[in-house]
């Protein structure tokens, strides 16, 4: 089978990560796979969710939003519909999860951290796109809490990325762009830490039901692709 | 290592079924799974969503909300907060997803079925009850659209269920109740067809990562959890 | 005239109250009037609305909401429309104010009760059926209260029930159906004490309009409901 | 008993229609009832409720609103609460009601007539003064649908009009002052018709429950006061 | 050019306020601008936006309305669309940071003035109506925390007010009607002190563009204008 | 007085367009003024308000949002407030009038376009930024519509442009960054057309009221301003 834009079904599209991409925020970065670009920035507040209160424990959530001309034809503003987009809800959930698993929140203290992460360009695999660039964001911003001493020790334990992987005429493939998402069979996103040991697997059967082979065949791909991201994750980080 | 209320690892809650549960709609189903219920409800609507216009094809959606004493505290009605609840939307979107896989849309015609599901006492594994008992009212309705002559052959393609699993102290477990649930490592649903096919898998390490192994563990319980569900709903279909 | 049921024209329907239908709440009650079914469930909350603060007194309100399918034909859920349903509110208020007359604030000290009606399936009489279920459930919470050392005293000071008269064929009736109500001249809810005093009456000609001696006579047969359904929650209480 | 602004317990307070009192409505009042000032306006429309289409009926229905500042402290406006207010929402559908009683749907054809009761001083009475005051605009507009040859036949049936009764010290009393309806044991409203039927009863024991002698002095009360009301009414309208 | 009302291009429309005209609020006004009139009301409240805690200062804010019949063709209410009419958000701005510019907001101290402007007549020009009327409004309440001992010193520093300049047919006419406004090349809003200085300039050119000696000709009709109002404010206030 | 950053009171910061800085508009741009980030994109829709329909007119309407770190602080999204934030509305509504003042609504025909101007990073100027780079996504949009032979001749009809300037320590200054605006005491925001002409003039006294000598030094700075800009739009766009 030959994809679309000419890769091997286990490798993933042009990666980059451009950090401090923006001047205001504790952490920032712009991640670009392939043509989907998505900035991440990391903020923290010093103040902390209700539910967290005296909990000597520290949160970290996220939200995730396209610009309006992120895609081919306009998306209506969530605020023009009242409304939060119920895909956006599905995926900051899965951002917020997937991020979690990389923070001690007691190192954190009983602080927020806000990951933002805006897609100002979409061509597929926005949501892992997100978490691996909100990990870095993330990362610089526990930094700096550590230089302006806030606090003694980073909380990060792990580093987290994410990639999707899928199906193709019968075939798992990794990174898959929009065109070959669309036509995908089984669609899975695998949130992993640079341990090897997954944090998150959601795998859906858009047009077609899987058996326990494929998800094998998938899920050793998403193990190649996240391998990756993580060796970028650090070599920008200068680790 | 003993669960909390005595089951084995690899054993179900008691399941019961009870068809034609609400008067009015055109299916309906109040699904018990040890403490927890759910009234499943299936409207047929005559009519279709803008994106499926002239497609020829019908749409199956579904909503999924609680009562506010469903819990142990009480929960505020979305329409206090003029927000859909973010984990209710989540789990609506499964739903959805689960139950468009056991219908051929073509053979159901440009139609909409809506499943309602409402959960009126939770005690875990609520997400997967519903998608369970959904089909029973899904069957429901779609034999009569087939027996009102509004279409020739019912669209059911597949029985599709659902069930948690999860790791408890470091062992896998089938069917987790609210108190395993809030306790898990990792917490997994599976969606399965009646052909033992994958529909659907969500996985997260709430509070552990996992590893193949475990993960595999996992599945092999969902297959049994998923084949016992799935003789029960044929069994009160009387098929 | 003959009515729908075959009931005389003083007869109340099938009345049945399942105390402790849901498990979590304080109090709960499935009150079944023909074929109308609420879920009234009884929340104690450990804090006071704005307008109490200091008081030395409690409040009691109430929220009353359908399923979706509770209807011959489906209701959007408010949500989706962002908007309380106006006859919603309208019945919410009534019952508040009903309940209210049965209990002593002050007795209940600086905490608030919310009242949850939840019709899971409609033919008629659910606000009245809501008042009246919801004070079985108010009865028990406070009792727990009491039992639970909260408080010394119930602040229970009367029992209250409601009833729909109205007249079909220019004949009053009592306690009618969906199809009685939708073709009803006039509709009137009476709410009631045990001690036969009048709580509140609320009555419309939807469409005629009614003179001095038809509302008597639609009293009357309130007076005669509201006793029968009052003897039955005392029957159900055990008092 | 001494009433607090002298009036004996029959009397109704200062009463005024102002007609046309805004340029561009159909029909515009300004009512005056003591310190209770309400701006009545009626809009016609050529268009109708979905479920009123090819009825061959029209359809008439009522907002109700006051200006922040109609009180003696200031209240939010609906939108900045994203919320209508619950006693604004009960109030507009009395309004509707009373309204519809007055009118032929058929006569009227397929248009709508709008009702909006904006309260700019407030002193008690505000829904039954929005009721009597909203007749006169209602009367208006229909008048100019004949005038402008739209239809041969004014819509209007009846004169409706409206008026609180309630108990103040044990005795029954007519038009209630804020101050009066602060503290009322009873309070009731009374809509009618100039055959002297009830369109509409709604009482309400706020601070004490009523019996039947109560009632009847109450609603002695409101017919004298809903008779001097058309009285007014017929007088402005020149009839 | 002959205007639509026959007023010379340098020419007011009828002038007038009317104090305390409703009873409740601390400061209270009709003002009546030819047809378009507008009641503005001034509460004094004792808190304080958050963002101006400990600071010393007071705020003042503004909101703006329309009745849904100030208007020819009726207008939904914001609570309808649940959202705030956006010329109405661009309006209450305007007159807040107008108002603002009249009054010390260190010697009101740390309370809070609301101005509410509802227009119950519109014809043009309702933004400068409402300013200029608000200040009197506004005036009359900073008296009463004066009298009532609340404050030493009134905190108004300046006499502010508004009037619309524009060009039609090519010449620049003072204070627009509806209809010369709708026709009106250039549209400017000139919010001016008694010291003749400027506050506040949005001109736009809704049809054509202008250029500096244009804009000059109509600065020079607003200073007239603004000029003659202000007189009429110390007039009505006895200053 | 030295400036902030030391330019002088006429210059403009560093400016730079990006023309088609995202992929799937049919216009977009990135514009850097100085710290200043807007993404403008243009997109047509094949559709046209209410308001215009069957007038042969197409509409061009704009949308402005900020990232939520675009600021130095994190900035809610509007839809955690359900409410567009009151500054974006006034801002939007700016930015549409400005631009229509561009084109030619009946070259355009029956469609619509949307300029959306995403404020990735904010160091004051976005508004007026928000117009420059819009015009230049406009521009694009509009040849493309010509190049695909959808219409016969670009609709653009002027070239438009904004820019701030203010006073500062009581002296002009053109292009005022974020502290700069901060301070200053009058704000004006001057849009402008290739031929000299004003479209819309903003002033408003934040701190200090202003006479006309100060109005016209601003005013000359403003011309300046906008004159460079349109010369970098018409070097950007080759023309």
């Amino acid at each position: 089978m030959q994809r679309i834009d000419g890769r091997k079904n286990d490798m993933l599209r042009n990666l980059t990560f451009t950090r401090n991409y923006i001047m205001h925020p504790e952490g920032s970065v712009l991640i670009e796979m392939g043509n989907t670009k998505v900035i991440c920035t990391a903020t923290i507040e010093e103040n902390i969710p209700m539910f967290k209160k005296n909990s000597g424990e520290g949160w970290l959530t996220a939200e995730y939003s396209m610009l309006p001309r992120a895609t081919a034809t306009r998306n209506q503003r969530d605020i023009s519909k009242l409304r939060n987009n119920p895909r956006s809800v599905e995926i900051q959930r899965l951002i917020g999860r997937a991020l979690r698993a990389s923070i001690d929140l007691k190192l954190l203290g009983e602080r927020t951290i806000m990951l933002d992460c805006d897609v100002i360009q979409a061509d597929g695999g926005t949501r892992t796109a997100s978490i691996s660039g909100a990990f870095v964001a993330l990362y610089d911003a526990c930094q700096k809490l550590v230089s302006n001493n806030v606090i003694k020790k980073s909380p990060i334990t792990n580093f987290v990325s994410a990639i999707s992987v899928g199906t193709y005429h019968g075939e798992a493939i990794l990174d898959l762009c929009y065109e070959e998402d669309f036509k995908a069979g089984v669609d899975m996103n695998v949130v992993m830490t640079d341990k090897g040991e997954f944090v998150e697997i959601q795998g859906t059967g858009e047009h077609s039901t899987f058996d326990r082979k494929l998800l094998n065949e998938m899920l050793t791909l998403a193990e190649i692709g996240n391998h990756e991201i993580i060796r970028k994750q650090k070599e920008v980080l200068g680790i």
